[in-house]
């Protein structure tokens, strides 16, 4: 097999002004019902995705390896072309960039989450009843800005009862354990230094739990604070320097848009339906030349194990292609970060259905984008990580590999 | 993904009196036509090669890997079973290869071009009005076998204005610039090393360049020349020890035969048409136990952008396909090195056709040899790096791996 890196693909990247549009519906692929026969996408009517197919070249997205179910990150980075084992990136520095704050490099960052413990200081509920975000934001406020040992340490609401803690200093280390036990029924953890280096980073976190328990103690049910996945900000190439691109994400969650913000993409503001996230695209379509669109319902509807919602979610898709098509872009990628069936009410290693509209794709046979039809297509089973360079090519922005 | 190399197959490798037959059509995939939405293979008349597809084990050759456009010596390394990522060949080697110069160890070659320099040096034509081969014949001999600083320097006419030069001599290095722009409307660049190393060859390669201005003075148009690609005789294993094969090389354009004899193939004179290369494999069919045939026309009508003339040329190799078979080689392989649509007029990231022949290849259901009817054929879409060790194995030359 010939290895071939994002070293390789920058080497042959050229600027154009052909443009890139890849939608993301966020875990597409499905089971079928037992019922049926058929998945989510298979039992939607979907007659602009059927048509786009149609002239598409269209396969199976293996996104990491048979087998392999992705998490939403390495899900997402090697829709972008990162192979995300190589690049790898924490939840903690995920939740940080995807409420938009400016991590620094050597800024330390973790999940956090409000929790109820009970007067033994043991764990009750790891959500804290769901509390809202004014809650968190409040909460937040109390635990913002605290200096320790010289380490400043800011507190910032992400959405219900998760927040992200961001610890600005110097010499510290991600190198450390979680105090989130991951369930309920046990006391939230001491956090344990993982190597010598980090054990002043170690210390300090423990002192501001500390302080935390006390400041908390009277906002029950939100009465402590749980905090996993230590990471720092995440050292990519940007996609600028990779494919000489100008590229631009359109996400109304917050982890999709630390996602495309560590590979180097601008943000656009956008609301929180898709029909927003096409408003964005429309508006901003002239200023770049990549285009990420990111749709959640879908996977949402997925985990909530609700077959029909689900359908739904991607006849709402659907009906908004023709807005993307009407655009004319030169590369129109369509596929999802995993599958999601709602039979197993989370995320699968199932491959996603893909379809890559150009004028040069060579269409295949496929004309229904579905995982039965996809099976037969053009693309066969294709590994993930090789749809942006397919991308780069059909728009025309690779060169040619040696003489 | 389990890897596999050159030195794995090598260590399986087994000398038999099987015989394979690679038939390299230059550029065959292509793109369909717009009006008949077929390709030119598609819409070539091939009885034969359909006749052959139906006992044939058929897929798509993925050439580098998805998106990447093959140049032609990639393309044919990788058929050859050498990744062209880890063997790298320079085009100046190439070029004095396939003039047959026997490039020695050390050496030094470029890529030449007699161009068209102004009163001010300014280049007005990088290719002097493509002067004639005997043109570029007579002004080689006055530029070669030079002494410059104890290295000799040869020219060597390769196809109208095109020449190659090699430098013999001890402690060269090819690590140094090109002075070649690659635009008109500059002056010859100096020529620059890349490395402590090179600063000698470099050296003599600009005293080179200042003769060649003055013994070329009075040629208009053909009153300077231009050098790039810089590079040394490629190490790689030959075919011979890797496969245990005696390889042959049937190819009218000297590139083709540079690369086949980089891998130590045997290059057998031949004549330019295809019915002369198919002489050749007659002639020398008992001498050898794998021969590699090349096919220009293709992609040079690709190149072209003449639709109609690549499918004509497809249905000339079509004729001779029964020449082939008639001699039984073992293994018959049919594929391109990359695909060259009319429509793109350039090569091209597409997989490529693929048919293996061999009594024990378990047929597939693909009746004609075309894009869209080997997208459904056993081999899938298959690395193009993997067609070797497949031909090899049907033909019974590798010895199973592992107790």
């Amino acid at each position: 097999m010939i290895n071939i890196n994002i070293e390789f693909i920058k080497q042959l990247s050229r600027p154009t002004p052909s443009k890139i549009v890849l939608l993301v519906i966020d875990g597409l692929g499905g089971l079928p019902d037992t019922q049926s026969g058929k998945t989510e996408l298979e039992t939607a009517n979907t007659p602009n995705l059927d048509a786009l197919a149609s002239k598409s070249i269209c396969g199976l997205s293996e996104t990491i390896s048979p087998g392999i179910t992705p998490g939403s990150a390495p899900g997402h980075l090697v829709l972008f072309g990162y192979d995300p084992v190589t690049f790898r990136i924490g939840r903690g520095a995920l939740e940080a960039m995807g409420i938009d704050y400016p991590l620094q490099p050597g800024d330390i960052a973790a999940r956090g989450n409000f929790c109820t413990v009970d007067n033994n200081e043991i764990i009750t509920d790891r959500r804290a009843g769901r509390i809202s975000i004014e809650q968190s934001g409040k909460l937040c406020r109390l635990l913002d800005n605290l200096t320790i040992d010289g380490v400043r340490v800011f507190s910032l609401p992400v959405k219900d009862h998760r927040m992200a803690l961001v610890l600005h200093g110097e010499g510290l280390s991600p190198d450390i354990s979680d105090s989130d036990p991951q369930q309920t029924e046990m006391v939230p953890l001491k956090v344990k230094a993982n190597s010598k280096t980090a054990e002043r980073t170690a210390d300090i976190v423990n002192k501001f739990l500390i302080r935390a328990k006390d400041i908390l103690a009277e906002y029950y049910p939100a009465n402590m604070l749980l905090l996993r996945g230590f990471d720092e900000k995440p050292h990519f190439p940007s996609m600028s320097e990779v494919y000489k691109l100008k590229p631009a994400a359109i996400a109304s969650y917050p982890m999709y848009r630390g996602l495309a913000r560590a590979v180097g993409m601008d943000i656009l503001n956008t609301g929180s339906s898709i029909e927003d996230e096409i408003e964005t695209l429309k508006h901003n379509y002239n200023n770049y030349d990549y285009f990420f669109i990111h749709i959640k319902e879908t996977d949402a509807m997925g985990e909530d194990g609700d077959f029909e919602a689900k359908v739904k979610a991607i006849e709402h898709v659907d009906k908004i292609i023709p807005d993307i098509t009407a655009l004319k872009p030169n590369v129109i990628v369509v596929t999802g970060d995993h599958s999601t069936p709602a039979l197993i009410k989370g995320h699968s290693w199932h491959p996603v259905p893909l379809l890559l509209y150009s004028e040069w794709c060579r269409p295949d046979k496929v004309k229904q984008f579905s995982e039965s039809a996809c099976i037969s297509g053009g693309l066969g089973r294709m590994p993930a990580i090789d749809i942006m360079p397919l991308a780069m090519a059909n728009a025309l922005k690779l060169n040619k590999y040696g003489a």
